[in-house]
């Protein structure tokens, strides 16, 4: 941890959030909105994914992307990979975290990457050991996501058993962070606590791990409540709640990063950044927008009268 | 707590939803609606407040409404009033609860009924007076509501020390259920649990005590769920988030009750409400809406697919 954060923030919009929308931006407006939320204070950023451009034309311009943003003083540049395929490009283009996202539920595994949950930890190796083989990348980290950690669309429940098994085959094949991920936005509070809670004692309570809400029912800001109670410290958000998972049918909106930014710092817990300058890279994003919708409440309503965010009163 | 329910809920729409908003609502419509919701299984309804009908025109009705549902089976009618006048005509009406709010900011509380503190602390002494006066009251119960308990629009931070004086004076008088309220937003679920876990300490641990909380900036049911774990057991809320304070600038919208609804059924805490009753209740609300905003999710997305709510699951 970053000295003097308490919990890191990792903004995913301009990869979740523009995934998920008609909307093609401009690679200069990424890179604007990039820059903007880096110079926020956001020390994470999710600036794209290494996929197919057929399949996400959205995101095709994101090896410029991560050119374009590497000179950014103190950013961490994570992408997003469903195969081996998108992690040698994403190496090549100079990202420093490889997340590779396996659906704990088989069929939501199926329908997102063809793959079985088996065949993408296969791929998940072959991903490590493409890293270990270039000194070169040593540096890049490789995070395993487990997608569906809380239910699935296709499937309805998914069995805590099974996401510990996930998280302990990532782990083991040399996953150096965890982001657990409710894609479809169907955790509550006690089953968010509850998983963390296992989930550490599975991997140890001193493995990075990461928490992915989404707010489709209410509730994201709630999960992220009971993630901190369970000792859960970064958090992914997208600004204005941007975005969705193009695969799980009803699935609407990450939580939003400055409501959560507001949560966090009201709670005394410093994040390092600034919820004004968030609001200047919520502007940015917005103008390329057409007209999507976005989300969030402290936009509207602003700070409470006499507040003073944890990481200015530090 | 009445048999097989876990958490009970308020639903404080026909009330503090109605008032804020510039339509008047047919007295014949709030009847239908409170009974919709009743019959969904909410135990206790706020159906209106005794104040002058110039002040709240929308809520001029209160008496005809009381009357009107005092046949609806297990429905807890409760009603606000501003000082012993406003109690004196809720108790000949009938209403089941008096609420009487002090707002624990002094600034706010003289905005809001041109009262001290203190004053409005010898007003609730009066009203359980009152009540005491005629053995036909007796089973009315007597709430103190403990207004800007988390912040103040006014005068901005508010001290605990302050609410644990109020709620004690309350106590003192005779409250037997305290109300302790988040009027204009401001609350974080830290802050949450550590004065409810304090309130606990200071007027016992089996006392009643209820919360009411807004979700101006997007914090509402992560403080439902910290007051949870605090051990609060009883909450406010509105149907689609109808509502605010009209004494309070920029505060908009109490959380919504079939969101929380659903946030308590996932944990697999008994309502016994019923999230379509719910859902049917909110088509009845709408129709006399007049295109005011009503908020929410579940509306929109839904149950996850295979969600048993804890009250069926029973």
């Amino acid at each position: 941890m970053t000295d003097g954060i308490d919990v890191l923030v990792h903004e995913v919009g301009p990869r979740d959030g523009l995934q998920s929308i008609q909307t093609i931006f401009p690679t200069e407006a990424k890179i604007d909105w990039i820059r903007t939320e880096a110079a926020a204070g956001v020390p994470l950023i999710q600036v794209g994914s290494f996929v197919p451009p057929k399949l996400l034309p959205q995101l095709a311009d994101t090896g410029e992307v991560v050119a374009a943003c590497k000179d950014i003083d103190g950013l961490t540049m994570t992408v997003l990979v469903p195969n081996l395929k998108g992690a040698e490009n994403g190496m090549k283009a100079g990202a420093h975290m490889i997340g590779q996202v396996i659906s704990v539920s088989e069929a939501h595994n199926q329908s997102n990457v063809r793959r079985s949950v088996q065949e993408s930890l296969d791929d998940f190796a072959r991903i490590v050991e493409h890293r270990d083989s270039d000194p070169a990348y040593a540096d890049i980290v490789i995070s395993g996501g487990l997608a569906t950690s809380f239910g699935c669309t296709i499937s309805g429940p998914v069995d805590p058993a099974d996401v510990m098994r996930v998280a302990e085959g990532l782990v083991e094949r040399g996953a150096q962070r965890l982001s657990v991920a409710d894609t479809v936005g169907y955790g509550n509070p006690g089953q968010v606590k509850d998983l963390f809670t296992e989930l550490y004692r599975t991997v140890g309570e001193d493995f990075p791990v990461g928490a992915h809400f989404h707010d489709t029912r209410g509730l994201g800001l709630a999960n992220v409540y009971a993630a901190l109670e369970a000792g859960v410290r970064e958090f992914d958000a997208s600004l204005g709640g941007l975005g969705g998972c193009p695969y799980a049918p009803g699935a609407t909106g990450n939580i939003v990063t400055e409501d959560m930014v507001f949560l966090l710092e009201s709670m005394g817990l410093r994040t390092g950044v600034s919820l004004d300058g968030l609001v200047a890279a919520r502007e940015i994003m917005e103008r390329h927008l057409g007209g999507e919708p976005t989300h969030g409440t402290y936009i509207t309503a602003g700070p409470p009268k006499g507040f003073v965010p944890a990481s200015k009163a530090a």
